[in-house]
């Protein structure tokens, strides 16, 4: 007989963690630094009082493994990372990996063997706000990183991610070789609790949900749009290439386009964040010669990406020729979206109370699990006020809700 | 018989001017500084050589008189500055001046002696660029100035107003007092001829043109758009307080109003010339918390401005709404419109052999003489490049129609 969740283990872990690495207002686990070590040694602790087998791979990532019947067959791996931003939140992050502690706390104490092995993987170095690149510890075990990733620097200390790992006694040697530390094949799926990074599950009053994907990313970092500067009182409208009139007619079509596809129920979320005349050259009393912006699109959908993206090139042509200016939009970056397993899904969505299924805006290691075929699942609970902030708020009723569902998806295997 | 204008003249002035202030690229007659002195005294020389009288008055401006036949009747100025923007062009300002020397040589020469005194006024110190004040010149001599302009420094060396006038050997009394130096009711016309500083007559392919009045200026300075920062891939649309999404709407939404005030034949102009998202907290992957903008009005009528803000901020109230964001257009600074005179601008018409009209978008000495009363009118003359820069491109054979106007305007006194 399984227990329920044990929410004084969990209130505990996420006591010791806040203490530990609280440094101000914020949390500072910083990635491959003493912040993140210092989650690392409580989760190590707490997974030793379990009883759970405790590895740590070559590049740090550590797992706690409930052992299975057969050891040999595909593994379970729960995961989640434990660094954080600098003065984020105690949950982003800590929560999956606690969530997997006191799932496996609970098969343990109902005496339950699983079929399989089941680990839970706290995973380095997901941020990339210490050296700017993401999923260092998932894309390292997966053999997927670019072994020039070892010559980027700490943002802060300016050394390398090669003279960190050794610093810490890891081995940089698999990420130059990209040599895989987990086989895809050897893992049945990967599962992750997280916060959830935007306001909906609070606006929808719930507290927890089933992710559908993880939306991928083209962005239009640096667009561009030229005119020519002049007298704002002295040149006539006919007579202009005004650089902030073009660029205000383009982004309300863009906008137009996003209303148009959310009625035909794409998924899309379209923002520009960044916008500026050049503040050198700029003046209330001149026609702006030049604005700047960004134009990032967001979908579980390449296909959708790519016909607004496409929308928008078209548009930018037809839109700067009427205002007599020219848009250059520059390249694209592109991040592909990430589906979660249709039947993981759905057995998650069977396991809650109240079920909701809604996409991750924000990446997640569980994209890059699900990039190379390994059946991913994610569940979301409720936080009020966004996540990499020390506001982030989970209450533990909500993570109870989101780890019953996990408990009640290990049960199910084999699916 | 008078003669034509001596374009002779004007080019030998021209090239004594650029000769005696250009520095590197660019034309520098600092207002109350060397150069424009160096261009007040080559204009006090060709003046003496002409046989006109001449006169300095306490704060500088220099006129020089063709005596008329009643030296005591109400006088016609024809006036403009001497002074220019830093690294400006040879025109902007000086066009004015020659062109009056040229007309009062002219009917010297035709031995004409006119029914009153025709003064040609070397205005002082009309740019704001050195002291942050504009028409320090006619604004001075008409007694407007506030006096506390005179504690005002110059933008490169630091020295106010006061000492400055000091330092030349020119008497900031009159400023202080408020005192005029110019009795309105003694000038029966001011006159003004200067280059075009949009490019409308190179667009229309015509030498010169009317001006039919000065466009006033509404603007709010400080406008502010605030959301709330949140992830861009995370926050649905509907959850979104998007302060550069609603920025874009409410611009979109104001030059639809001037599109439709345009249709019903309103003088009217409108710019946003800056515009930007806060560079300290904006970022790719964020929905924007906060925007800044202007919005600059112009027009020939107050009542269209004023109609055109409030439209402004009803929109911006009904679009801030909308978008769950406020705005804060703040205070509008106004600066009115200056009317030319009918009858004056009736006559050059006539005198014109292409007749255009047009407003003036830049302000000019000839919107100060206008605000007191005293009837004025202005001749544009053609140019290329725009004014305020070394390219300013004006044609000899242009200004030869712009100042032949202002001798046929001259014979047809008392109108």
């Amino acid at each position: 007989m399984i227990r329920d969740v044990d929410l004084n283990l969990a209130e505990s872990l996420f006591g010791e963690l806040d203490h530990a690495t609280r440094r101000g207002r914020g949390i500072v686990r910083d990635t491959y630094g003493p912040g993140e070590q210092a989650a690392h040694d409580i989760i190590r602790a707490a997974a030793g009082r379990i009883g759970l087998e405790v590895t740590v791979d070559a590049i740090g990532n550590l797992t706690a493994t409930l052992p299975g019947r057969d050891r040999r067959a595909p593994r379970i791996i729960i995961g989640s990372h434990l660094d954080s931003v600098p003065q984020g939140g105690n949950f982003d992050g800590a929560a999956g990996v606690v969530a997997g502690l006191c799932a496996l706390a609970a098969l343990r104490q109902g005496g339950v063997i699983p079929d399989c092995d089941i680990g839970v993987m706290a995973i380095r170095a997901e941020e990339s706000s210490w050296f700017d690149v993401s999923y260092l510890g998932s894309g390292g075990a997966l053999g997927l990183l670019d072994p020039d990733c070892l010559s980027v620097r700490r943002s802060d200390n300016g050394r390398t991610l090669e003279e960190t790992l050794l610093e810490r006694g890891f081995d940089p040697g698999p990420i130059r070789q990209r040599r895989k530390l987990i086989q895809p094949e050897q893992v049945r799926a990967y599962l992750e609790l997280h916060i959830e990074q935007g306001p909906r599950l609070v606006a929808e009053g719930l507290p927890a949900a089933v992710v559908t994907g993880i939306r991928g990313c083209k962005r239009f970092r640096n667009a561009r749009c030229v005119g020519e500067y002049g007298h704002s009182g002295a040149l006539p409208r006919m007579l202009r290439h005004d650089a902030v009139a073009a660029t205000v007619a383009f982004l309300h079509h863009m906008e137009e386009v996003w209303l148009r596809a959310e009625g035909q129920g794409a998924d899309l979320l379209l923002t520009t964040g960044e916008l500026f005349t050049d503040a050198a050259a700029h003046a209330p009393s001149k026609v702006a010669g030049e604005t700047r912006f960004v134009l990032d699109l967001r979908s579980l959908s390449d296909q959708v990406m790519e016909s607004i993206a496409s929308e928008a090139r078209h548009a930018a042509e037809r839109i700067g020729t009427k205002y007599r200016v020219a848009f250059d939009l520059g390249p694209a970056t592109d991040s592909p979206p990430a589906m979660m397993d249709a039947r993981l899904r759905g057995c998650l969505m069977g396991l809650l109370e109240q079920p909701l299924e809604m996409p991750s805006g924000a990446g997640h290691d569980a994209a890059v699990f699900a990039k190379v075929g390994i059946p991913s699942a994610m569940i979301f609970v409720r936080n009020d006020h966004g996540s990499h902030n020390p506001d982030e708020a989970m209450a533990l009723e909500d993570f109870g809700v989101g780890s019953r569902a996990l408990i009640g998806l290990l049960q199910r295997f084999p699916l």
